[in-house]
């Protein structure tokens, strides 16, 4: 038996996610110890601490300062009334698909309140369908009101640092990255602790009914990563399409049109811009990657649950995916101090290479954290479900599962960071094609996101091949879990990009000197990267993540093979493959549409509102927040009506293979397209500041602002913006999604699905 | 029995080839009385025949009639060129692979001369397998060169072509369109009956040899297969770059930089793009299809040779793909007169709708064809092998499965159509777009070709679904088949483009009048959607030509079931999804490269030729041809390798199950982007052409050429050009070769292969 004590794990657990959320309200209040405005304060406790021979006009202006609170202020008022707006709608969607849910589940067994034998732990009785189907819904309620809460959350955090950030960027380039990743961190740290806490609440509640019946138990939590997914997916949608239809918008007119900076105020379009940010980027990723991480979870509890821990009753075993994402975030919180207190940036190169080494300590240290856990958690050998055989493992073999994912992760990391980082070749390349304008430039930023695609395909690959080899699904599920056992960290450095894009941009709207732009420019830089390797382990861990519960939908509708030789598999997954084209064609021509229209709203108001251009009169930003509010919430829907309703539509009428070839179809078709789409635009955007930023001989012979080369390179990062922040980031949630609401939907396929094939 | 005799079987082949092959010099004949130059001739020929009050200035003037034959000599003889010292290299390759496929296939069996028992038609003896080894490279190179006198022949006709269709210009649109449909039918007819005949023969004379072991002598003619598709890769990939590095170095220096014209003949790239439409639409594009055609017919009669017809010996029934493929060709007679003598095209809006009834008219006649052909060749019923079991099939399940690819067809043909014709919405939508700039042009263009993928995947899908339900592999194979039974249609209507393309830049060189300008436009702006047609046949074919080959090669392995649940498949299918990626990723970076050459050589000659902008000193046409031969034949070699490597490595060391695994990934995958490639670029390209022609109220507020939306439509043609015509199309290769190639080594992989696998 295990070296861990079932009390023991009891107390771990929850322990190590108060720890966790104890550490952000640390993060939180240093952070806020930077004060906005001067309010009725003393005027005079800045200057002194200001670099000296650095006050240069506008750095100490009382102004500049009470402006920079004014702005933070329009952004949280824009983000919080946008996610009230959405959460009102989600909630009537999460009525009814609860609903929808209770009464499929439930018709399983024709509603009847009898208990059944168990599947897979024969010889005993399970509760009924209807009691699945009735916790199930209540986990899917509980999901998605945590992933609604993480986005929320992380939205409050980073609209309460991104001023904060800015006026720290006076005192140096260092003192500003600590706010912006601090401010990262509470974010990291309060989702990841914040999911595994409810998770294991909710586990121990159902337990109460449960019993001994974990086969129950666990297909109920499987709901739990839906509620969290589905949440996620309009989350990343309508957040995408809101930020990027005023994203695009305002650079069209701005950038290009008009010749004025990025976020200057006088665009009507900036703060949608800067509310987008906050909307789309931090609350929609966060939303995502809780899904990820609930689902990760589920989907290897689900697996546990009928193998020989769950059919033994092994407590301790059981819990194993709980206890490696506790340590997870223990380790994440120790590697967050090498940043903020163990080394200090002092100049403009720093940020990106410190940045990577939180990757690479968390990883290191985890590696090590998984060996003590694996051999204290798990018994020496055991055996693991592999559809319909059972499969001997031993507890070394899932040292090696976990910390494949976990490294595996940390080559996607580093080779998006490759590709969208402009201090290597290839995005340098994609700037020296400007040279012959757009059309090269759009070309080679295509070519770098295909390219980019070869290593992390191949690293998913051999995890795949490894952790499936040493413990069948279980393993993919525990790879998966190690990729996102630094959530924490990922959380924290990719939540850091959008909380400096928006600093640049209050510095900009605030009329702040050139040498503070200058420096949230050189964080932004930094957080596009970093932005791009939270987007490769999202997509990363959602391929290994919806393999997974491709896995488990698979056991649990009873499937034993799908075969690419039977007509009907072969379809599901050619049809699959075309899901992710799809999904990405409505919501790349929402984004165009949205920004269509913003591009006609702020051209009126420049040629309507005298004044406007020379910065005397102050332009309407309400009608540009409206029209991508509206276009948000109306276009969010079909897209994700496509995601929601195939695996019922393909279930109900084709039946359970033919959905086994969707959903593979899906996740291979979509790992690839999310990949290039997110590194492209990374590149682009990326390619961009290379020539603005000057830093290079090279680099100058391209620019400077406004030269051909660079309205080539604004021009292929506004192709990139939908690409990388809307469409390419919402496919893991298709693929994950598709696969958990399969898996929960599972009974009811197996029961009364495949109609048109029983008619024929 | 069938009611077709043997003896009129074998009359029936060669005499529809012969039929073929006459008509299409028929063809030939008519054209060729168009007559070039005046030359020592009576000078007043032309002139009576010219629409009376059309004399304009230049249209009967000597000198532009000489300089049109110039031209027409020059890029003659620099595709005619190109071609040498492409096939001078590919001969090497052919060579070299020859040997490796003798060399593999010999060592099945160790080289052993010794019969051995049949596998399929137990308790009999076929030949040895080094005899197998022998013939198969044998058919190869058969195929290599069948393919490349097919590229060859059209190449040729199409240079004879594109300036008698320029000339016939100053008679009408009509006359010019006539000239023009006949030369691509030329092309048509020659392709579609040297590939037949050849096949027959090959057919005939190796039975010779193998007498009644007829398991061996279809499975030696796969090699004829897998000759024409590796001559197409090379024919594809190398002329895609030839021409869309000239034609993107063309447009950026002259359209954007110079603001000259199209084709104008002081761009010193003009030439080059010439030549390149020459070599790489119509040269790839017929051994493209040529290959789609030679490797269904071997995917069907391959999986017949181990059926009952094959067991039987029943000759006729066996013959049926080839009779299907002779009576398309008598179809494809009749519906050509449809075009050149039943209808007129009297003016320009008549000609996508002449060019479209082709299809139709081609579709119906040969539905009729197909029942006919059933009902006469096949027995009433028989067995079909399926994967290790046999399935017993009656004929009229084949008239189902060869009619649902060619009604398919039509589906593919028509929603291309209507995704890339500027005639409706969706092009004026991408038109619309380039109001707001490149950026949004390129954002729509993308969401387009994405969005266009939903339907012919549906056709794909159901086709596939209802063919393999009926006659498992063998009805996926003559279903491609059908699709390709009126190839020479299809052929005619898709060369047509390149060919009135040319027309117009002879037209543009030779100093024509705008009016002969705006007919040549009109058929080129039909070129352009009938050459997305083309290509949605090819790749609609290449998915149902890839998926029989892929069952024949199963078959032929001896794997019985290809199931996405083990690792070994599932990392396949997850690599092969990204082989389309990898390999788009190389042949745009080239075409990016060898374009930013060209720009920098056509900059120089501007700048360092005096007078070459006024039109007084020719610009050095030699050197930018250079830069398209060296940047085409260095660049084709690592897609090349990429396509030809892969099943040899996957199937070496990975074994039989993940090379299974990379064909249906790569198939299901290859799809969405070729056909996302392909119309994209199409509708790009017609957008600007749209906003050119001015024919709407709509089309005239964006335009008129050199206006910003002009311009922005400008640069999203330029994108499109690589994908629509150098990575687009050749994914269809990447995918069949992949398969053909993966079927001949198959009992190399069966007996050798999986070396990793072994040794760990």
């Amino acid at each position: 038996m295990a070296l861990l004590s079932e009390g023991l794990t009891q107390i771990l657990i929850p322990v190590a996610a108060l720890i966790g959320l104890a550490f952000a309200l640390l993060q939180w209040f240093l952070v806020s110890k930077v004060k906005v405005s001067y309010g009725s304060g003393d005027g005079n406790d800045y200057k002194d601490k200001l670099i000296p021979g650095e006050e240069e006009e506008g750095i100490d202006n009382f102004e500049v300062t009470m402006k920079c609170a004014e702005i933070q202020n329009a952004i949280s008022e824009g983000a919080t009334s946008f996610l009230f707006t959405e959460y009102r709608y989600l909630s009537i969607f999460m009525g009814v698909f609860g609903v929808i849910i209770f009464l499929f589940l439930g018709s399983v067994k024709g509603f009847s309140t009898k208990s059944e034998p168990c599947t897979y732990n024969t010889g005993n009785m399970c509760k009924p369908a209807l009691a699945n189907a009735a916790f199930s819904t209540i986990a899917f309620l509980l999901g998605a009101l945590t992933s609604v809460i993480s986005g929320f959350l992380g939205m409050k955090i980073a609209t309460y640092a991104n001023a904060r950030t800015t006026l720290e960027a006076r005192k140096g380039v260092g003192k500003a990255f600590i706010t912006a990743f601090r401010s990262g961190a509470v974010m990291g740290f309060l989702l990841a602790a914040n999911g595994l806490l409810v998770l294991y609440i909710t586990i121990n509640l159902f337990k109460l009914y449960y019993g001994d019946d974990w086969e129950g138990l666990y297909e109920s939590i499987t709901g739990y990563g839906l509620g969290g997914s589905s949440m996620a997916l309009f989350g990343r949608v309508g957040g995408g399409i809101y930020t990027k239809a005023a994203d695009v918008g305002a650079d069209l007119v701005g950038k290009v049109e008009r010749n004025i900076p990025e976020d200057d105020p006088r665009n009507p379009a900036v703060i949608a811009d800067n509310v987008g940010d906050n909307v789309g980027d931090i609350a929609g990723m966060g939303s995502d990657l809780f899904g990820s991480y609930a689902e990760a979870s589920c989907a290897a509890l689900f697996v546990a649950s009928i193998s020989s821990f769950g059919i033994t009753h092994d407590y301790v075993a059981m819990s194993y995916p709980l206890i490696i994402s506790s340590v997870g975030l223990l380790v994440c919180l120790i590697t967050t101090l090498f940043a903020t207190d163990m080394f200090e940036i002092k100049n403009e190169s720093e940020i990106e290479p410190s940045l990577k080494r939180q990757l690479l300590i968390s990883t290191v240290l985890m590696t090590a954290g998984i060996a003590v856990v694996t051999f204290v958690a798990l018994p020496s050998e055991f055996t693991m479900f592999s559809f319909g055989t059972n499969k001997s493992v031993k507890n070394w073999y899932l040292f090696f599962c976990v910390s494949i994912g976990l490294w595996a992760g940390l080559v996607i990391g580093y080779t998006t960071e490759y590709y969208t980082s402009n201090a290597y070749s290839p995005v340098q390349d994609v700037a020296d094609s400007c040279r012959t304008g757009a059309a090269t430039n759009v070309i080679f930023g295509l070519a770098l996101g295909y390219k980019s695609v070869i290593i992390p395909v191949f690293a998913i690959a051999f995890a795949i091949y490894v952790s499936f080899s040493l413990a069948a699904m279980y393993g993919i599920a525990v790879a998966a879990l190690g990729m996102l056992s630094t959530i924490a960290t990922g959380l924290a450095i990719d939540a850091y990009g959008p909380i400096s894009d928006n600093a640049g941009g209050i510095a900009e709207m605030a009329g702040m000197s050139h040498k503070i732009r200058e420096r949230t420019d050189a964080l932004d830089a930094a957080g596009n990267t970093t932005a791009a390797i939270g987007k490769g382990f999202a997509i990363g861990s959602a391929a290994l993540v919806s393999l997974a519960l491709f896995g488990a939908y698979v056991s649990r509708a009873g499937i034993e093979m799908v075969n690419v030789l039977t007509p009907k598999v072969f379809i599901g997954l050619l049809v699959g493959a075309m899901l992710p084209y799809w999904f990405s064609a409505m919501t790349m021509k929402s984004v165009g549409s949205a920004a269509l229209k913003m591009v006609e709203e702020v051209r009126r108001q420049f040629n309507t509102i005298p004044g406007l251009m020379e910065g005397t009169a102050k332009p309407d930003y309400a009608t540009c927040v409206k029209i991508s509010t509206d276009a948000s919430l109306r276009e969010m829907i079909p897209p994700g009506a496509l995601v929601m309703l195939t695996p019922l539509i393909a279930g109900t009428f084709f039946g359970v293979e033919t959905l086994a070839g969707v959903l593979a179809g899906s996740l291979v078709s979509g790992v690839q397209v999310a990949i290039s789409a997110s590194n492209t635009g990374g590149a682009w955007d990326n390619a961009k500041k290379y020539i603005e930023a000057g830093n290079s001989e090279h680099a100058k012979s391209l620019g400077p602002k406004g030269s051909d080369a660079h309205k080539a390179a604004v021009i292929g990062d506004t192709v990139g913006d939908p690409l990388k922040d809307t469409s390419g980031p919402s496919l893991n949630i298709l693929i994950k999604l598709m696969a958990v609401e399969s898996l929960v939907f599972a009974p009811f396929f197996a029961a009364h699905g495949g109609l048109i094939f029983k008619w024929l």
